[in-house]
């Protein structure tokens, strides 16, 4: 049985369904994998950089309920020290995604990773910006950088190409991966508005604080960069996308679609070339319900991979929630720290 | 760099398959894995217990044209003799089912296991009759027993549980497990005949060598029951599921059906009751195409997933084929043997 200090950078949605989670799966931690944990160290633009030296760390209920947070703990300054303070095994980034720069998520990591922790994040724009980077200074200090909830919630994608795809050659892979775009389009088919589908968007959760990143792409693009980088090992980058949003869609030119069996998704395509050069595209297309991707229906998220191995495999993640992407955190945890 | 052994028990369609997969793949396995092998034997009801001690051990062109295999190599006699001669570091079992036992699979992976090998079998009744005993041998002797082709071809579906899913609980599973069923449907939704349907399902080589075995889901009963014993640890036997073939269902039943945009297909479910209990069926039931499993066709195969931790999780494999089945043998090779 061994501890492991946890931190939480960002502690927002995700974040704290992530510490609710670990409260669940407590028991089964302790017995199926040995696992016990304290949280010492939670950072946010909100709450500063705190630490938590007692031997149980935090109090959870505590830190959920938000009052007193400072009563039961100290202040910390900056990153470097917040780090030295709460001695983390295990970081778990969650700070909001600057899709440009992936900062100052990567700044964060970096150190996370010279420190000696694991890290741990939900956060795409990191990897389209610094996987490369974070992946060889991981590397070089034996320490893991996992990210299965950055890309499709907590649909095991990359876990599956790390552990249970070997030697299988990706060519290419399709996707819908904005349950924002679904969601508008759907509403849209029914013969309401565009607004009416962001609002439901919105309401359901799923729309990114600016919601111009899913109408425009921008949130699929940046999908599309994080799934090249990791799993074709090439370094995509938004602006090799050719990218199309879904503002030009009429309700009418999208219930003609549907009722003719090929409905419009935004849909994200990646694939290789003859040349060897990658070709990646974000935009509406209409496809057939017979499509692997024909069938993917309000906030559901699906990938389909073309392999050397085998003609194509899909994977489909049902209306992911709070609780899955908290959960793709916990095994990227588990797997981390696993003999 | 290390040169494992590697011998083949059964050495059919899938086990050729695997030897040319093998050549094709060989400058990876050496280059990403640090893997040399060498066949040193091969054994099956027509050609006998063979082995070969040369250096390279067997010349694989000759194999696999099978012209004067007994020249090239020795005969021993039964498994006991064999694994001595041939000394395998690792096991491909391909040998044909007996659904009703798992005979003589399982005394074959006992032995294998038993002389310090590691077990690779796509033999699904292996899984369902022995599963415990084998798995159990595995573990004491330092082992590994894999079967990622026994179930769904090669779609990756233990490995998913065993490294992408950890902590979380299956609470039950559906699927679309049978092409040959599949393919005799969709041939009578389009108006011929259930002989015509099952021809087709022969000609693609999907069909089971005795075809009633496909028809009154024998096959796709099997399959739920290993998938129970691997994935939920519940040691389901075909007579505990209820089980209900195609060939009450005629073209025109099928037809009204599809037309009504809820298509019959074969479908195999599994579900944990209030009590604890597994409730398993395999029968024709109609289904809406928005259904994660609606749009499986022809002799692509689906499972869905209702998890603890997540809404539900679906993977298709799109048309398996046999370079794709000898695919989830060489996956368990490569896990078996990284370090």
């Amino acid at each position: 049985m061994k501890q492991y200090n946890l931190c939480f950078l960002g502690f927002g949605n995700v974040g704290r369904a992530l510490a609710r989670l670990l409260v669940t799966k407590s028991p089964d931690l302790r017995e199926q994998y040995g696992i016990e944990w304290r949280i010492t160290g939670v950072a946010s633009r909100r709450i500063g950089w705190l630490y938590n030296d007692a031997p149980d760390g935090f109090d959870i209920p505590t830190l959920l309920s938000d009052h007193s947070l400072t009563d039961a703990s100290s202040p910390s300054n900056g990153i470097e020290a917040w780090l030295g303070a709460a001695r983390p095994d295990v970081v778990f980034e969650t700070t909001s995604l600057n899709p440009g720069t992936g900062q100052p998520a990567i700044n964060y990591l970096r150190a996370v990773l010279e420190s000696g922790a694991h890290a741990i994040t939900a956060n795409k724009g990191v990897i389209v910006h610094g996987f490369n980077e974070l992946n060889r200074l991981a590397e070089s200090a034996g320490k893991h950088l996992l990210f299965e909830s950055a890309v499709l919630d907590s649909a095991p994608v990359f876990s599956l190409f790390r552990e249970a795809l070997p030697a299988a050659k990706l060519r290419g892979f399709s996707g819908v991966f904005s349950s924002t775009t679904n969601v508008i389009i759907e509403t849209m088919e029914a013969g309401r508005s565009f607004e009416e589908g962001l609002k439901t968007a919105q309401d359901l959760g799923v729309a990114e604080t600016d919601p111009s990143h899913d109408i425009d792409g921008w949130d699929a693009t940046v999908k599309v960069c994080a799934l090249a980088s990791v799993l074709m090992n090439i370094p995509l980058k938004p602006d090799e996308v050719t990218r199309e949003g879904i503002r030009e869609l009429s309700p009418r030119k999208l219930q003609a679609a549907r009722a003719a069996g090929t409905p419009f998704k935004l849909l994200a395509r990646a694939k290789l070339g003859g040349n060897g050069k990658l070709v990646a595209t974000v935009r509406p297309e209409q496809i057939s319900a017979s499509d692997p991707l024909g069938n993917v229906r309000g906030t559901s998220l699906a990938i389909h991979f073309e392999l050397d191995m085998m003609p194509g495999l899909t994977i489909t993640s049902h209306r992911p929630n709070l609780q899955s992407t908290a959960y793709g955190m916990l095994a990227d945890f588990i797997n981390a720290v696993k003999t």
